[in-house]
């Protein structure tokens, strides 16, 4: 495979990540580093960005400054949820992106997101290669919802898995001062997989996580889920309970539209969630009685990185740097994922390449055997699988025991 | 002053925080070595714990276990919010504490609380003294809400204060991804002095804060507060605001009660509080149309034992170990307090003592200087004050990268 020559963008997409900015970091100064690229471009607010020529000159930002980009929560390129339409429909903004890919002379477009952005990766990567421009195209994953296909895990989800079970942990002990009658709920993310609420299940590994867990995975059945919420609290006078934003009746109705909410859809279609856990609350207390309080860790759990994973801060690093070299060397319409190895009972991580065809749009669900039968727990499985991901307390950066985000100047190329 | 032998109780009372633990076992450690002290008892749940002679013998506790007590969120031996009453009303209690105390020969009486802790501790104290019965009662603070009269802070606030502002910053990241507009209101814990909220202000020194600070310290107005966000928002396309739950109208009445929340009330008389994020945002986009996003920091604030500042647990553990020491050297009816001493510039504290009656039932709030003059920010007055508070990052102990939390046996005495 001969060199290609030229520049790279590197945009960001969908919901942030306290890890996105590791990939992303380590696809820009790996990129800083190759011969072959020219020039080093991130595009603001993802592919909208690159539509409006809103691209600004990463080489022009102090190294050292850019290093702090490793440890700052959510996208510090911006982020957008735009879809691009079927280029068979409409190439409107494929023309226009094969237009700034031709006035920057971009040879390399890296793209950091969930399977939406995979989807777009994709249909750019078709259409460069339906009109002869050569340019390498890269998917760099990230997403708390652990829901992409082939990849062992997904950047960004072990962060969130250990905020949420640190904070379940601290909330059990919390919930359980007074000898008096309490419940409570707890509701993590995950529309459609319930990877994050799952995560709860560390919790209870150590001795202290919810009594009951519910994932989209499993029709939730309000009757049951108040008669094992009273089972529980009248044994122990508590109970704690994980809920995940996603769970659904057996017409696949939300729980949350139970409520009343607003049933308004984002551009891709997904409904806008949030307030279960205050809507289970009351539902519970008008059961049983008893005091309840509901917890939305809401964004919390999605930009934790002063409780993010080091072990996943450098994984999402590894897929940075990983897309440029590969694409450099000649790889093309992949994105970067992980296989887990393990050596002598040991968790280590290969990266892996995967056709974007296979990824985009897909959803994986926890699988059924890591949930209990009855639907309200979380087996050994899942633990073995996702405590190794979780390992190592983060390496942040702190100016008077603060956080030392990324201050980047954004200057325009 | 001649040695007093006896055994001693601590208890613990009121709303957990991340650090009360730090200071029991600051007292139980240091009890444990006090040749004076013959046995160190535990009062369960409080003083209920010594009215249903429920106590557990602290001496019969692994040592090396015990000491995971100091990074262990919430109350180990159990709270209460149980008002005694006047004893010249009804003293059935107190004579039911004298009958505890003569059984087990206690001699020290420890109490591990905020201001209703503190009236508790002046009341037993008073009662002893009238009834000829030889018994040191000191209380060691903590409250999250930094509200005691006479010390320079208290143990739990800085805790609390840190894991704010270290959210803030985060959530400042995530809530700005977007080139669209959003509006984000973040809810902290705080009945009548707003010090946690004023604790957002610390993320705006870091340039990642709110705009807009509501503390209860300034009365509430709905309208002005509508007409604030929206410029904001108007100029910036985001806004962050952050709002304590106490916040009132000029009548004093609370602005969750807007919301027609119960107006049930715990029994020492405070209104039970929630739902005031939620019920803004709904306002804000009402008046506003824009994506709104209220999110309530809830019991997370107060059991963050993964973000405790070191300082905070240090000052928390030198509370109990002086509450003893001063105890066994002839003191009584004190609170430990802390006071503060520049040193070249440099923050240090001191322990100093109070007198209960002077602190019990007190509420101490922000001072207007340290709140801008339209009601709606924090003057650097504030920062100066809190930003010592927060140093040193916890030496929690970890295990599997989860917190590693105390396991007591609770054998009963």
């Amino acid at each position: 495979m001969s060199a290609l020559k030229g520049a790279c963008i590197i945009g960001q997409s969908g919901g942030p990540t306290a890890v996105i900015n590791a990939s992303a970091y380590g696809a820009i100064k790996t990129a800083l580093e190759e011969a072959s690229i020219t020039r080093v471009l991130g595009a603001l607010n993802g592919i909208k960005g690159v539509l409006d020529d809103n691209l600004i000159d990463m080489g022009q930002e102090d190294p050292q400054e850019l290093a702090y980009m490793k440890y700052t929560p959510a996208s510090a390129l911006g982020s957008c949820r735009y879809k691009l339409k079927d280029p068979d429909v409409d190439d409107t903004d494929y023309k226009r992106i094969l237009e700034i890919f031709k006035k920057y002379d971009v040879r390399y477009f890296f793209y950091n997101g969930g399977n939406d952005s995979m989807d777009t990766c994709n249909k750019i990567s078709k259409f460069m290669l339906k009109n002869g421009y050569e340019c390498r195209v890269m998917g760099i994953p990230k997403t708390i919802d652990n829901d992409l296909e082939g990849t062992d895990h997904c950047p960004g989800f072990a962060s969130a898995a250990k905020y949420i079970a640190t904070s379940c942990m601290e909330v059990y002990h919390d919930a359980r001062v007074y000898d008096t009658g309490m419940i409570t709920i707890i509701e993590c993310m995950g529309r459609h997989a319930g990877w994050l609420t799952a995560a709860c299940a560390l919790a209870c590994a150590k001795g202290f996580g919810p009594d009951l867990i519910y994932l989209p995975e499993v029709v939730f059945d309000m009757d049951k889920f108040i008669a094992s919420v009273k089972a529980v609290y009248e044994k122990q006078g508590k109970c704690f309970v994980a809920v995940s934003e996603g769970i659904h009746d057996a017409d696949g109705v939300l729980i949350t539209e139970y409520a009343g909410k607003s049933r308004a859809r984002d551009s891709f279609g997904h409904a806008q969630l949030g307030g279960l856990a205050a809507y289970l609350a009351n539902e519970v207390k008008k059961a049983t009685g008893a005091k309840v309080r509901g917890i939305e860790l809401s964004l919390l759990q999605r930009c934790a990185a002063h409780c993010a994973s080091q072990t996943d801060i450098d994984e999402s690093f590894a897929t940075g740097e990983a897309a440029v070299k590969h694409a450099v060397a000649g790889v093309t319409d992949r994105m970067v994922g992980y296989e887990r190895v393990m050596v002598d009972g040991k968790y280590t991580c290969n990266i892996k390449l995967f056709p974007l065809e296979d990824v985009a749009n897909t959803e994986k669900k926890v699988p059924r055997e890591w949930i209990n039968e009855a639907g309200d727990g979380i087996e050994q499985g899942f633990i073995d699988y996702a405590l190794p991901l979780i390992q190592g307390q983060t390496k942040l950066p702190m100016e008077d025991s603060l956080p030392r985000f990324v201050r980047l100047k954004k200057i325009k190329a």
